[in-house]
C-alpha cells in the first residue's frame, strides 16, 4: 500500500477591509476541503488562528489569510478554484499555488501543467519549477498582482525524504503513541508555549498543527519502508532557530529540501561537519512580492542504495 | 512541445537449435515494432544481425536473440506480449524488461507496476527497481529462470540528462547535418570499422545504429532546452575503451546513469579532475544470471538551477 506524502499547498491573502475569513465559519471551510477530497479531523483555535487537522494535511485560517496543504491524491485546485469562484477578486490580494515533485505522480488526479490550466481560465498568473524536472522541485503558481508582504510574512519548508534510524523504524512500526512520537520529534522544545492538535493514523502515519498568536509549524508524517516523507512546514524565523538541525538529528533523512518565502535560512543548518551536501539550489523573485528559494540535500549515506524487490 | 527521451528496453535470448530470429522476417518484425506503436525506418544487416532504426528508437535482430528500445509514449510491453504469445516459451531463454524513470510519467499510457502486472499474467518473473523512487533509477523485469551467459555477453547504457555547451547548442537548433553530428559525437573514432545507420529527425532529434560483427552501439538524442536527453547502448567492453570519456566530454551532460550487465566499468570514467560525482549506486545478482549496476553522478556546475517559467 502506498500513499503520497508529497504536498500541494495553497496561501492566499485577502483584503483586511473585507470579511473576516474566520467568519466565514467552519461550513465554509469544511466545503472546501470536501472539494479537495479531504475531511476535517479536529480543529485548534486562538485569538488570530483557527488551525484545521485534516484526513490529508492540513488548514490555517488567518482573518485576511488561509494557508492549506493537502496530500496523498487530493486535488487542491478544486479548493483553489472554489475560493477564486466565491471571492470578489479585487479582495484577494495574493495567492500561491504549489505542487512537490511526487514519488508516484502517475497515481495523481491531474498533473500540475492541468490544474494551472485551469487556474489560468479564472485567474492571471504566472507558473515557474524550481528544481530540474528530473529531481527534487517544487511547482508554483501565482496572481500575476502586485503585492507587498510585511517583513515578518515569511515562511519555510523542510521536506524530509528516507528517513533512517531508531525513531524513523519507530514512526514506520505498527504500535506508536502521540506521547512517544512527541518526545520524538522534541516538540515541547521546538515548539515552546504552543498549542498542538495531533492525530495518529492507522496503520501509521502522523501530523500534527501547532500554534502561537498568530504563528504556526505543522508536521506531517508519511512512513513508508522506502518511500518515507516527512514534511515541516512554518511562518516562524528559522534563521536564529535550532528547529532544522533538531529535526535533521532526530530524522535523520536520506535527503532533504528547503523551501522558503521571503525567509532567512539557518545559518547553521549545515555545521562543517554536516554529514548533507547542497546538490541542487534555485532562487526566484516572484512578482506576488516573494523571493522563493528551493535547495536540495542529500546525506553522503545516501550513495549506497538497496535494490528495492517489487 | 514535450518528448520523453527516456527509454523502455527489452533484451530476450531464445533456444539457438530453434528458428533463427532473423529468419522470422521483417513482417513478423514490422508487426512488433507496432504493438509498441512504433514504425521501422530503415535496416542495416551484417552477418550476424539486423539493426532496425525505428520512429521512436531502435531494435537489434541476431540469430538466437533481440534488443528493441523505445522512446517517446510507446508501449513496449505489447511488443513484449506479442513476442510471449508468438513464441514457445520452453525456447525463450531469458528475458529481460526495463524502464527508465521518464522526465513526465504521468504522460505515460502505463506504469511500470501497470506493465510487470501484465507480464507476470503470461509468465513468472521478478521485479526490482535499482535507484531511489524519487531520483534517477531503472526498472526491470526479468524471466525467474536460470540463464548463464557467455563471458563476452555483457551490455551498457550511458544515459545523459542536461547536456550543455555547443555541442549541445547545436543538437538543440533547428538547422542540423548529419555530417556535422556524427564528427560532433566523435562517430568514427569511437566506432572504428562499425556499419552505421541514423537518421535526423524534424524538427530536431537523431538516432544512430552501429553493427560490427555481433556488436551494437545505439545513440539516440532527444534535444529539450530544459529537460535533453541523450542514450547510447552497447554491447562493447566498456573498461578498455574512451567512448564514456569521449561523450561525456562531447555532451557535457548536468547529470548521467550508467547501467550495466555484466559490465566492467570503464576505469577512466571518472579521473582524477572530474567534475562529476557518484550520487548513487546500486547492484544486484539477477537470478537470471546478470549482474546489474546502476549509477548516477552529477556535475559540479549542475548545482545552480534556473527556475523554469513555464
Amino acid at each position: 500500500m502506498f500513499f503520497e506524502g508529497s504536498e500541494k499547498k495553497i496561501e492566499m491573502v485577502t483584503s483586511p477591509e473585507w470579511v473576516s475569513l474566520r467568519a466565514l465559519g467552519r461550513s465554509f471551510w469544511a466545503e472546501m476541503v470536501a472539494r479537495a477530497r479531504a475531511d476535517i479531523l479536529a480543529v485548534l483555535s486562538n485569538e488570530h488562528c483557527d488551525a484545521y487537522l485534516l484526513s490529508e494535511s492540513s488548514l490555517f485560517v488567518w482573518h485576511d489569510r488561509f494557508l492549506m496543504l493537502t496530500c496523498g491524491t487530493t486535488t487542491l485546485v478544486d479548493a483553489a478554484l472554489y475560493f477564486f469562484e466565491q471571492m470578489p477578486p479585487e479582495h484577494i490580494r495574493c495567492a500561491r499555488f504549489q505542487r512537490k515533485n511526487e514519488y508516484q505522480p502517475h497515481l495523481q488526479k491531474t498533473s500540475f501543467m492541468d490544474d494551472i490550466d485551469r487556474l489560468s481560465q479564472r485567474v492571471s498568473g504566472c507558473a515557474f519549477r524550481l528544481g530540474y524536472l528530473d529531481g527534487h522541485h517544487n511547482y508554483v503558481f501565482h496572481l500575476d498582482k502586485p503585492y507587498e508582504p510585511a517583513i515578518d510574512d515569511t515562511s519555510s519548508e523542510l521536506l524530509m525524504y528516507h528517513i533512517k534510524g531508531k525513531n524513523a523504524d519507530y514512526l514506520c512500526s505498527e504500535y506508536q503513541r502521540i506521547k512517544d512520537i512527541r518526545r520524538l520529534l522534541k516538540l515541547h522544545q521546538l515548539f515552546p508555549d504552543f498549542a498542538l492538535s495531533d492525530w495518529l493514523f492507522k496503520p501509521c502515519g502522523y501530523s500534527m498543527n501547532a500554534i502561537r498568536d498568530n504563528r504556526y509549524a505543522t508536521i506531517h508524517i508519511t512512513p513508508h519502508k522506502n518511500s518515507s516523507y516527512v514534511s515541516f512546514a512554518t511562518n516562524l524565523d528559522l534563521a536564529n532557530s535550532p528547529i532544522v538541525p533538531i529535526l535533521l538529528k532526530q530524522l535523520n533523512p536520506g535527503c532533504w529540501d528547503l523551501i522558503g518565502f521571503n525567509s532567512r535560512w539557518p545559518e547553521k543548518v549545515l555545521p562543517k561537519n554536516t554529514p548533507y551536501q547542497c546538490l541542487s539550489t534555485c532562487e526566484i523573485q516572484l512578482s506576488c512580492g516573494y523571493r522563493m528559494g528551493f535547495n536540495h540535500f542529500q546525506h553522503s549515506d545516501h550513495r549506497k542504495v538497496q535494490a528495492e524487490k517489487l
